[in-house]
């Protein structure tokens, strides 16, 4: 970390600062220039806190040369990192794509869309059984029942499962749920990362609706210092000011992602986009860049179904989504 | 609400519609033109999930007239709600300054600062005990202890305390906290709204760094639903593409918001800018708008403590502000 | 358009309305439930501006049904658009590749970079004569020096050429430009844009850092309105919260704009990413989601040349990514 | 400026660097730790293009330590500016209203307005002659007409008139202009502000829709490095996500503008919320704040006038606005 100093800096509070930093086995590099003094702190940097700094009345302003991310960080893990669920494998050159409904309504409907997807070629089943909504009045998921019913869906398909986690007292509930998923406003539930972070399942990490990749990877480390590698990081679109589309798919996300951490990239165009006919074109797109995986909403029956979200896909039109996919991952830029 | 339907649309498909919302005590207004029809929908709408009725083939396009909030709408409410903590009146033509330090640090710098505050006018004390940290790595509070310490200042100065909340589990420690706080990063921590909505302790709930105020009021909804009615709604900043100040104090909320809701609207202009000398300003500023209070950061030693904020003010600088601040609230707008 | 009244409308503002909007060729249609009234507006209604009617003490809110683009609306005009420059086609199934460097320098400079990315598959030639700098103090491009050694580049490779334009007194050093550009900070440039609608160039419009893909629709329809139909839209990055990527490259305009408009559209991965290794990904997944084109920076020599953007591609690795883009070219979503 | 070195960085290339830095006159100080080289750079470095200097191979990262504006910076220029426009005067503790229509419509409408403006203590007179539409269909002002009953009405009553300029074509017609105002969308119009910058004229300079106030100060450097001093900086609201108010007014601005720079600010409540209710409040919060005047948006007839903006008030109105601001002034922040 750099620190520029103020001009005429009080020396006394230079003292104590360097103190202060010594104690925490930082060392400290002087740079005195005519107008500027430039102090670069060398050590390991990442609990200092920039904004703490920028605080102090003799650092006129200052920069992290270091990222503040480790587990995360590709430099001191050069390999990628390969999630293993079940016989499934995520990262390091293996795709899968997860499909399923938004919702999960019945068994019925969610065994129907199972064996759809798994026919056609996803290898894991989604489908939310805590529903986060900005309404306190809208349906808020089968919550308990809808991990029953994603449990019988796996023992009849065979497919590993993916659902939402909401709250740390749920917990419990999720212990042979294969990949938890940490929704877009729970990316900062620091609480619940932490918690995370002690478990060993697979974490589907995803980012928040205006957070940078940056915190988004920070996130990934409050899980990853728990002692838990296996984060999945998946974008899901960012709040802008376009409104044709809900999000806005952040592909470049999949390449950077990729050159600042070793931590497997999936894409959720379905979420990002808001509109099930551009669900293909960034399907593509996404394998083309490099994505290590896809997860899209299914729906069973367009004709009947009331409450199927203009993001969601008929299976037919997943099964023409996964092949335009395959079609292309050979040409994925890696 | 009102649902435009596509041109050549399914009329077995409209039926469905209409039967589905007929059954949810919605009425139905059919208004045919030459190429465009046009569904108004009267009733209780806001379990209605706009963008669930977008997914419909047969529907082009949707409004919503009413707003899906009605505990917190001023409509169903017109008399502004007080909040009451103690003697302190927040709400309605009452105005009171909330200070304190960002992180509880120790018995006598809480309690030094809690006697200067009180000194210059403030009416409760804040301290973060549980602090939310982008990083696992930086000071995460002193957490029940720092909840002590808070409850040993109220004890000596006899202000009410108000201090954040970041997972349902540690609510019991909270019972004798006067008003919890929910964080901007947890204002849409569903489960954890619910649960505050369980309670009757007023709740300090801050606007997410990139929501609208309509999720904010969405937000307070869910408390409200709960029955608890003693929500603050708290403007602290959002996200902007300025980097000069934190982030964007956004003072028409406090305009705004009255004329939404009924509930107080305090202004956070400490983490809003992030800069000290902004906060007499903003606060002045807040105050001729029409603001109900203010929460603002106060440091006991700039000399000697090491990680005060860059927006903390010391004592006698919040002494300052807020005389300025009492100055212009006879001619505030109301 | 739809509008809604406020419940007690005053019936006589409603006359003045309605007198005024018939004035206009606009048939109206009345639908007045118990508490609510919507008036149906059918006709051209693209000359209404929603935001003063909006304005109206007796409009509660309103919406368009119409799009307010006609010329760049796909609705009217099914067929894709296709630009003819010389013998280079772009849109419709054609795809075309412009390469350069960001600023014109020299004769040698240039004409050897024409010659390498014309040897590589670029079909056009780009680079900037007149440069839009943030700091007056910048290099400002060499101006009319620039645009004759472009013109001369253009006669030794056969390639047309592409370069901004940044005023409407420039507009006669453009009269041998093959496609004139209007960068991001000129999108609603709007007297230049109906000057260009008087040429019959083509022009190739970026849309503006934080517009919306309607907004960009809205300025090509500026130019077309005034007869000039050569119209390329093109996306460069938007401006988000991420700061790893100098702007966030969406590329859901790329089916959104094909959906919207029947206009081509390509992608400028260079600038939108900001840094070059990003090109190659994103060159690809743009040509899978179905772009018309890309336009990508190069410059000669990476090892003397002091000022190539952190953006800019060495003439071997652009052919690489001219090869990638082919190879997944045939199986682009379209 | 500072510039950190990638950590095995080719020497060959920092000495082209440091010979192309010194032929600037930049001084080098470098300052070489175990893992880290840091280059610092002193002397006039506003000429050096940041993001050029990262494009380089060796170099990982730079800062800049000065403002990349000179003219318009507070530290070279320690005392407010004045603006001077006939007998008014703006910044340096001098407030003035500028009040009018939105756009020149006849004699009449303008007069009358600004005989009544006038009276309630505005000090100079808007209207739109030239008016930027985003659509080609929609009203774009009388434009020459429109000038010249603008200047009929400073006849009349004697208030210097503030207009905006769309081209650089149409200086010419600017001639008797009192206030020559740039818009939000031609903030980087950058040929534009440089032929301002050879007028002497008093520029209103309003800050784009999602620029930063770095941006609008460079902007402001743009007309002052062409000798013109006499910049007015206006804050009219940015591009938020928040949708209840136009864009969502910066007041931090005020005070943060002030902190760097010597030029007076102004706000334009009327286009930064588009609601007549909230001008009075953000007004009175602006004066409050220490602004240096306000723009506001004032029709004559609500009854009659079809397209008064949402944001206008009436002359009652605005004489009731002018009244707050007046009594809160005495305390304002400064």
């Amino acid at each position: 970390m750099i620190l520029i100093l103020k001009e005429n800096y009080d020396k006394k509070q230079l003292d104590n600062l360097s103190d202060w930093l010594k104690a925490q086995d930082i060392e400290i590099h002087m740079c005195e220039g005519v107008h500027t003094t430039i102090m670069g702190l060398i050590g390991d940097t990442s609990s200092l806190d920039i904004d703490m700094l920028l605080t102090l009345d003799i650092v006129e302003s200052a920069k992290r040369i270091q990222e503040p991310y480790k587990n995360a960080n590709r430099k001191f893990h050069p390999q990628d990192t390969v999630v293993q669920i079940g016989d499934v494998k995520i990262g390091g050159g293996n795709f899968a794509t997860i499909a399923g409904p938004c919702s999960v309504e019945s068994e019925e409907q969610l065994c129907t869309i199972a064996e759809q997807v798994k026919a056609a070629g996803a290898k894991l089943l989604r489908g939310g059984a805590f529903k986060p909504r900005t309404s306190p009045y809208a349906f808020q998921g089968l919550r308990e029942t809808g991990i029953e019913l994603l449990l019988k869906a796996k023992e009849k398909t065979g497919l590993p499962i993916v659902t939402e986690i909401m709250d740390i007292s749920h917990l419990p509930l999720f212990e042979e749920v294969d990949v938890i998923q940490v929704g877009a406003r729970n990316m900062q539930n620091f609480e619940l990362l932490k918690e995370l972070g002690k478990t060993r399942k697979p974490i589907l990490l995803k980012r928040g609706l205006s957070s940078t990749l940056q915190e988004l990877l920070m996130s990934a480390e409050y899980i990853m210092a728990g002692g838990n590698e296996n984060v999945i990081l998946c974008e899901r679109g960012i709040r802008t000011f376009e409104t044709e589309t809900r999000n806005t798919l952040d592909l470049s996300a999949i390449p950077m992602l990729h050159q600042m951490s070793h931590l497997p990239v999936i894409i959720d165009p379905s979420h990002a986009t808001g509109i099930s006919k551009l669900v293909k074109p960034m399907s593509t797109a996404a394998a083309a860049a490099g994505a290590d995986g896809l997860i899209i909403e299914v729906h069973n029956d367009p004709k009947h179904a009331l409450c199927d979200g203009a993001q969601s896909l008929a299976p037919e039109q997943f099964a023409d989504v996964q092949k335009a996919v395959d079609a292309v991952l050979p040409f994925a830029c890696r």
